[in-house]
């Protein structure tokens, strides 16, 4: 598989990825999609530049600590789940930004050949009183492995443009 | 400036950085460290692999968006933060993980050219009932740009060892 491969599992939107607007993200309804392998080399790289701790950069230092061997940056894996994210969920055509994440965790390690999917339940999606031409999508995110054990949960928020922004 | 170079502009550990325990977590103090650089060629090649977004991978695409230019992917400043973090204010010595951040908000745009530093307020320290040979440590943290405005807010969580794993 390549490593940058992070074709869907599963996809349940009605519309395409360039043409999705608020409309489109139904509360209760699940998605699933990506898949993306880890290596050693990703998990150095970017420790080293964003989290230069031993069990993030060094395999041999690592293997001493209680981690026992090269563990992934929670904040890589919040990137890779985001490259998944923004690839197969979040709208291209009317993203509004993020206001922020609630409930961030690392719940098991991500090591070295794990392989990474994502699934994501729409938790509430909320029309804008102020600014009627969007609403707020909160989504549980959680990325999985290969094993499908929950690794990484979040609670994301999402302005998100209408596709009807006159419709009440 | 190199960008980098992550000098710290304040510190008030008590202890070196390789001789930080749980007791040098001292509740109400305020740390402030950090200095790097943003630059445009990082907000692409990060967002390139991690949050390919026009906004955050193509500087005249990002011209016509709500942004009105290239914005750093929120996933980069959440790494430059922990960078500055490790470097500085984490424990090299006795970090025992981290189960999560809770109220991450992404509250101004980073771009190219910003100078960012970290401000840490220690909210909470509360020795593990259970594992009393560490204990947990909550910490504010706060990313701010050259004009002194917050652009992260975050609530941080990290178990660290006691110095003393026998006192009460």
């Amino acid at each position: 598989m390549n490593p940058t491969d992070t074709a869907p599992l599963t996809s349940r939107f009605p519309t395409p990825i360039d043409d999705r607007y608020f409309e489109d993200y139904v509360p209760g309804a699940v998605h699933r999609f990506g898949e993306m392998r880890v290596t050693e080399q990703e998990i150095v790289d970017f420790a080293r530049r964003y989290d230069p701790q031993d069990f993030h950069t060094d395999p041999a230092k690592a293997a001493g600590t209680i981690f026992g061997g090269l563990i992934a940056s929670g904040w890589m894996t919040c990137g890779m789940m985001m490259r998944m994210y923004s690839e197969h969920y979040l709208t291209h055509n009317a993203s509004l930004a993020s206001p922020g994440i609630d409930e961030l965790r690392w719940l098991k390690p991500v090591r070295p050949d794990d392989v990474l999917s994502t699934r994501v339940t729409i938790v509430e999606a909320r029309r804008s009183v102020s600014k009627p031409d969007r609403g707020l999508v909160r989504s549980r995110i959680e990325v999985l492995n290969q094993r499908d054990e929950v690794v990484l949960s979040m609670l994301a928020m999402n302005l998100i443009g209408c596709r009807n922004p006159s419709a009440n």
